[in-house]
């Protein structure tokens, strides 16, 4: 019961901050005897801080208001991408303190090196964290499959790998590199699309709103399922394949086997061929070892397309149009309550969203459909790096009793 | 708790009848002393039954094995077809004692008429039922979107019904008919495709696996998505119309005013068409008054399949490749554990699979997949009546203590 109470309170504070005792045994209908033990108990896990007299338009004393503790445990976060890795730290809010990228050709790069990379770049925003942000735990964002089984990554096709203990060879690269302590946390992998949906979920326009479904474009298109505020990982764990989903079945044959893919639609390679010249990187196979600024290729359509290059616009319309064609199946097929465009489309929203909205206007008819339940993530590329971490805070304000017993 | 018990004992006998007390003692964990307590409690209530001495391995005096009384309460279940009506009663173990179906041309009947129809039928079952099974409540199926709203069609494009309240309108012609009794029942009405999924789930050969797609023809195309033992009917109640996922973007143009949906395809009509002269009634756009045998197109194509003719067999065989195309777009989309061919197409499935096969093989290949996940229902154009019925039955079994307090 007070290990209930512990997280009734702390949630208060984490939803209405910054909030008196007395605002909290109001809002959580405690007692203020109780409240004031609580948030003792958390004060001293690290939890909560105080802000100093709150204004208060009571007459008498002014509460002191409580936030969550902007120095406390925090949320580490790592993310494999196929050409770049990144870390973070979040504190107990969700909001990243510490934050880096760095540009890096992980295609066909051994696990091992590229995960001494990423031991690295965690050691070095960890440091800058501290000390008024420890890291409580670990959440890794990788381009793949992550099947059932701790720890371990199935498939990861643009980095060549297949069944990789990605946490296992991480908390050996992170000893290796003279991190026993972040060797020793907690730690969980994930798939980026997931990561990026429940991102949304707790730190987006749509935090709360519990149905949707988000999609994003990183190595592949990958969907990520919220449903009733939870990620949908299906039977085996592995839904949300978007990517994979038949647009037109006699289209252009995609690396996975199969033909017409939305991959071939609206994938990057697919995306960067029918742009045409200006976009040369995309005949290169990715061969090349640059890593500079040429190789986003999100930020160079969006230049392109912001200067009416032809035929970027028509890429991106053909590209919104089978996104639009495979969204009206999964909106016919699971009925969310709406679907957010993220990931790097998010930057590319303004040229995919007419494609989208006319398909869907056209496919989705036999039920109730709204322009207004597509909307495009104010998050975007951040949030699979930023679901990784904050997954670390969530379970601590989810649970504050387990976190403050260890 | 004693609530809680009453269910357990009773579904340890739904599980394993015919069981003695003792067993269900052992099965259960509760004391022999609690268990004839509550077991006294649900003969009382109709509920259980005893079938006379158990065999026995052990010695001393054999137990009285119980049973869920083959006499007790019952659900009555009604469906609405676009060419026929059709009402059964079944008893607690969700076994159908009385069943009839007859033809009736409803398409674009007035609701009130087609009700009045099936009222008498209720009627009838029931009558024929009693004194024997006496219904605790109704259960409809219809062919059509069912939203949040207790007992409203929302629109039944092959009956031409929208915003239609089927059940306040039901009770109303059953007390014309001079059924009162049945008037009161508590109703409640689904999508056909959902109470097909759901008799799977309860009936089944998967009966009880939790997470399965379950496909059904009958005026259109429906999937029933069973995620964790339970329908998922998404944010605002229309998930499964797998009918209208899109096939091929510029296919033939669908009656819901989009291009290339699955039941361009795969659908009574364009099966039909496809398979040419002896399906003649696909062109009459079912005008007909005539209600015989010639109208059950499934029977019809069955048998010419059976037959060997080659445009049955080429009209199938496309229908089961556009299948399995969506359905390859569902499993990368919400990953479930198997793939159930229910109602009509169960009996077309010899012919449908292959294509299904081949398509679903190259298409899921980024995750695991296997040919043995994708099977044949064994209830068939049962399975929406059964489910309407048995959901009576199954929330009965449920919780026995709410029942018996009635």
């Amino acid at each position: 019961m007070r290990r209930q109470n512990l997280a009734l309170v702390l949630q208060e504070v984490a939803a209405g901050a910054p909030l008196s005792r007395a605002e909290v045994a109001a809002a959580s209908g405690l007692t203020r005897a109780a409240v004031s033990s609580l948030v003792e108990e958390l004060i001293g896990a690290g939890l909560l801080a105080e802000l100093g007299p709150a204004p208060s338009g009571r007459v008498g004393r002014p509460g002191t208001a409580l936030t969550l503790n902007p120095q406390g445990p925090a949320g580490l976060g790592a993310e494999i991408g196929v050409e770049h890795l990144a870390a973070c730290v979040v504190d107990l809010r969700g909001e990243a303190r510490v934050w880096t990228r760095i540009a890096a050709d992980n295609r066909g790069r051994p696990a091992a090196e590229v995960l001494a990379d990423l031991a690295a770049l965690l050691r070095t925003v960890a440091a800058e964290a501290a000390p008024a942000l420890r890291p409580a735990g670990l959440g890794i964002a990788v381009p793949g499959l992550v099947g059932a089984e701790p720890g371990l990554v199935r498939r990861a096709a643009n980095l060549g790998w297949s069944d990789v203990p990605v946490i296992a060879l991480l908390r050996s690269e992170l000893r290796l590199a003279g991190a026993p302590d972040l060797a020793a946390l907690p730690a969980e992998v994930d798939n980026e699309a997931n990561l990026g949906g429940l991102a949304e979920l707790w730190l987006g326009d749509h935090a709360g709103t519990g149905d949707f479904v988000h999609i994003s474009a990183e190595a592949g298109i990958g969907a990520a399922l919220i449903v009733a505020g939870r990620l949908f990982r299906g039977a085996r764990g592995f839904a949300g394949e978007l990517g994979h989903v038949p647009v037109e079945p006699d289209g252009p044959p995609c690396a996975c086997g199969s033909r017409g893919c939305l991959e071939q639609y609206a994938g990057e390679r697919a995306v960067l061929r029918a742009a045409g010249p200006g976009s040369a990187r995309a005949d290169t196979g990715h061969s090349s070892g640059e890593a500079g600024s040429g190789r986003d290729w999100i930020a160079l359509l969006a230049d392109r397309a912001a200067d009416g290059d032809p035929a970027v616009l028509a890429a991106l319309d053909r590209a919104g149009t089978a996104l639009g064609t495979a969204v009206a199946g999964a909106v016919n097929l699971i009925d969310p309550a709406s679907v957010i465009l993220g990931g790097g489309y998010a930057e590319l929203g303004e040229w995919l969203l007419p494609g989208m909205r006319r398909e869907l206007t056209a496919r989705v008819t036999v039920r109730p459909w709204s322009d207004d339940w597509l909307a495009v993530s104010v998050l975007g590329r951040r949030g699979p790096l930023l679901g990784a971490a904050a997954g670390v805070v969530r379970a601590i304000v989810e649970d504050p009793g387990r976190f403050a017993a260890q």
